[in-house]
């Protein structure tokens, strides 16, 4: 390809809608272009880029016999009524596009594909002979995100893989879902990402169990907490740690474990009320009230007891009320802060927020226009093993001290709310501390289970002559997000260092003064030999000074540049490898001696040789 | 790839929603499944036969130099908005797909993409020295049909490639025409199909000049005309020809023009004025009363004349319209014959259908509650060049005879409004007639001109400075559409005949007895041969009596089986081609010898070594 033909539009400046690195430089090479919030045109050379990172997953998740298919991206919502999700991803969170067609019939523009595959599997796979199935598609998904931003990173419109995997049992899907994580690791390897897999919450997808692939990277927005051995990584959603030991309370349980009360005027948090009394924040317990919603109708308060020195994990809470109540209710909406405004909508008198202790009554819902009248009380196990604390006194500037749980005439049953954080002891080991770092979600990998085959009624027969449902797996790479991480991971000052397995082209041909015959005739002569021996090389024929050259190949992230200078006339050009180093002058005919080799190992990106 | 691990399944019968052949068999083989109407999941087989269909359009496409890019498939109403199309493609036809994001923003899913390439060349393409620019992309595309059918062939989701080019001026426009011309010609004889470029309307895409490649089957929902010569092709849309001669009206004028008064009890229709009075139908000016509606809100009536014994045809006169009002009152939105219901509504008194006249005063509209007051007449050059005819009296039961529009104080602009049909003389050449056959529009190229690039701003700096709208032109093929269109050419009573170079797998080895070790083990090792030298085969591994697989092979229309049976023993295998002729019987260490040279030559398709 000639430089000249390729529509090439470089920016000298940041755009202002670039937050982060690798989206400014895909904008200012010209890769990407916004359309619409959340939503890009792939101009030709982002679109080589992930055609090649496509054909990386597609050759490996080929080699693992899985199927490629295609499924239809809109999507009837009855499939979704079936599994149960539909209000959850429109009325919920919202995060499904849906619209109406001209007969009046509801349709969603997938943002996965459970329930298509799903459906499709019972009519296709009826016979346990047929087991295992893989089926996977590389296609553009849509999610109509809150908050769109980094470009490809989050946006409305993007490229996923996605797979689906059906098993007579549990094992068989055990066995998928590590073949999964083996190719899941060759695929980020090849494309020349630093990945690492954590343990991770299994959100609005469901499932037993569930693993990210993470890109480390500076602007991820995901938060990894590892061991220091390597032997623990989970996402902060998921992570389990042991909470720092709390300082027991001076004096213990007072008053037969009902505290005494001490007057706390405007101290309404965890800070103030350790500044004005010399508390340490673990010997406080402090009380959250919320409302969950849910797809039957129902609004349920909440009321949560932390340690204070502890911070909530919303999605263990969100997990944690989902399972006690959706089976019943149906799909969690969402999650809100209980405020004074909501409880005048509600008819309610005003609580005393800042003063409330675990003991909160009920009564104080009574009257409720809508909510239910009793709290769902949910004590994170931080909390529950406090033998003496200190919390609120259930009146405006008052709190108790020397508190005991059955004191409160409470029986905590205790959770895992907390979020773990960076310097907690593993589990694992506790000399083991956990480190913080961030990462970009490249890859997802589920244990599904039976979750959408019993709501869907998706059931083949069995060995014995049963009708069983389908053991399912679920399987994601985000291919455009996976493009743009790499542009997060590889850059330097002067623009992007692609790994050479997903670069557009692998080298660039640069005649230093195009208007020299004898540079531009040699220049040709092996941008044409480079073509012939398989090589995705670019030409630039440009009317442009070297520098301004040199400058948009290194922006543009081309692995290597032959610079076809005023040696040309001796048969001498120079190789410069965009990672760095020394540039070589060669003999002109040597060049495909030395770089078919390396092009060729390093197309294997990090994998082993 | 084993059949075993295909997640095949195979019907006996017919599937009642599938009304003609290729839809019958691509269902009965197990390539396609229908999730909603017009929607369709592309199984592992049919994705096979998509991705072979666009490598083929891909490398064409490729050669010409043009670019591969992919375009999100929602669109800003924005962008629709500014070249007028919003409207007719929402409210209008109503064939666009739209909904509301969370922020209320509207969208449209993108049935095609000139509004958003135009505005992304705007901002990309500033100088003619970037000039031309050709790009393409293999995408997903939505389109709210009316009515769905004949399952890929008229599908709301289906895969399109479009193309859209930019020029400094017209003659470069005209190359890439020119050059796509020959593109399409190569893409469509490499995938095996008869295909035939005609003339076509360039409907709601518009431009100046437009030309269709139909792929001809019975089964085809386009009407080709084409002349015995072979110089002439158009669809009948957009067909001219000589209508036959009218046979003149015995007696000519009567009355200056006026016409005698001809009592014509009930005689509403030309078939009953003629049979009661021993009209010829050439005779009579037939009135159809219409109504135009606009994106502006003005609602037109309309009287459009034809000669008795012709056809209206809706594109020619939706195309007349445009060219009179879409000036002033934006896009056509549809035109609907008047009925008594109508006029009712508009407060008008009844008018005497079937008795109207070209004369009709436009008194009859006055008082329309929205209707323009006035009629705009449109009138046939078939019906404009008679002398003397026969017209309704404008009241019930009455016609009139030897009437001339001078007597009728008019004076016709004769237009184009008829449909040409099979039979009529052609233009070019009067002693050539028109055939007709039926084709599936599988492409479509334009030369759209400065249509969108002067509604949108679109404009690029000229070598003389001055700033100028960009020459464009845009190019379709329906993907998915073809390969259907494949079947539907290519099939016997036994199922699909793929042409090699689309087929899902180009040989299936079938072990004629899989329990039989020796020709068992002599499948495998032909399969795993076939496989080494790069050939798509299929190993038939399932337990299954022979009849079944070869009956199975037939049905997915595998163009080469090589049956291994009791020969094994001796090395002996059987080749059969799927296209017909006698098994051969040869040494299995042969096969290859014989067959790669042939599916190397099949490869090419039509094209001509």
């Amino acid at each position: 390809m000639r430089v000249s033909r390729l529509m090439l539009v470089t920016l000298r400046d940041n755009p202002a809608e670039a937050e982060i690195t690798s989206h400014q430089l895909l904008l200012r090479a010209g890769y990407i272009r916004r359309l619409a919030p959340g939503i890009y045109a792939y101009l030709p050379l982002m679109w080589r880029v992930l055609r090649k990172v496509a054909e990386v997953v597609r050759e490996e998740m080929d080699s693992t016999g899985a199927l490629e298919t295609l499924l239809p991206q809109l999507q009837p919502a009855e499939l979704w009524q079936r599994s149960g999700r539909w209000s959850g991803y429109t009325a919920g969170e919202g995060i499904m596009f849906h619209l109406e067609d001209r007969q009046g019939r509801e349709l969603g523009l997938g943002p996965t594909h459970e329930e298509v595959v799903t459906s499709l599997a019972a009519e296709l796979l009826r016979s346990y002979r047929q087991l295992p199935v893989n089926l996977y598609q590389i296609q553009t998904k849509f999610r109509d995100e809150i908050r769109p931003r980094f470009g490809l990173m989050r946006g409305r419109e993007f490229i996923m893989k996605d797979a689906y995997s059906f098993h007579a049992d549990e094992d068989c899907l055990r066995r998928t879902y590590a073949a999964m994580d083996q190719a899941y690791r060759r695929i980020f390897a090849r494309c020349g990402l630093h990945a690492v897999a954590v343990e991770a919450d299994s959100g609005a997808i469901g499932g037993s169990a569930s693993q990210e692939f993470m890109v480390t990277a500076d602007a991820g927005e995901d938060l990894i907490l590892t061991s220091s051995d390597g032997r623990y990584a989970a996402n902060q959603e998921r992570a389990v740690s042991l909470a720092a030991a709390a300082v027991p309370l001076p004096g213990g349980c007072r008053s037969a474990g009902t505290g005494e009360l001490l007057n706390t005027p405007n101290q309404t948090s965890i800070g103030d009320l350790c500044s004005a009394h010399g508390f340490d924040p673990s010997q406080i317990v402090k009380v959250l009230l919320l409302l969950a919603r849910f797809d039957s109708g129902r609004e349920q308060p909440l009321l949560v007891c932390l340690r204070g020195d502890q911070q909530l994990n919303e999605v263990k809470l969100a997990n944690a009320i989902a399972a006690q109540l959706a089976a019943e209710q149906g799909s969690l909406l969402g999650i809100t802060p209980l405020s004074a405004d909501m409880l005048e909508q509600q008819g309610l008198p005003p609580l005393p927020f800042g003063f409330v202790g675990p003991d909160l009554g009920d009564a104080v819902l009574a009257g409720a226009r809508r909510w239910s009248c009793s709290f769902v009380r949910l004590i994170d196990h931080t909390a529950a093993s406090l033998e003496s604390f200190v919390c609120g006194g259930n009146q405006p500037d008052s709190h108790r001290v020397g508190v005991s749980w059955s004191g409160l005439g409470l029986k905590p049953e205790p959770l895992d709310l907390r979020s773990a954080q960076a310097g907690d002891r593993c589990l694992h080991d506790p000399d083991q501390l956990l480190q913080a770092s961030r990462g970009i979600e490249v890859g997802h990998i589920f244990q599904l289970g039976r979750k959408y085959s019993q709501a869907m009624e998706a059931c083949f027969t069995s060995e014995t002559g049963a009708s069983e449902p389908f053991w399912m797996g679920c399987y994601g790479i985000g291919v455009s997000r996976l493009a743009q991480a790499a542009v997060e991971q590889h850059h330097d000052g002067n623009g992007i260092r692609w790994p050479l397995a997903i670069a557009p082209f692998e080298v660039v041909v640069v005649p230093a003064n195009g208007a020299d015959t004898t540079q531009a005739s040699l220049a040709e002569q092996l941008y044409t030999a480079l073509g012939r021996a398989g090589v995705d090389a670019l030409l630039d024929d440009r009317a442009e000074r070297a520098g301004v050259k040199f400058k948009d190949g290194d922006l543009l992230g081309i692995p290597w540049r032959v610079v076809v200078g005023r040696g040309a006339a001796t048969g001498m050009v120079e190789l410069v490898d965009r990672r760095g180093g020394e540039p070589r002058e060669l003999e002109a005919s040597h060049l495909l001696d030395l770089l078919l080799p390396e092009i060729e190992r390093q197309r294997r990106g990090l994998l082993e040789p």
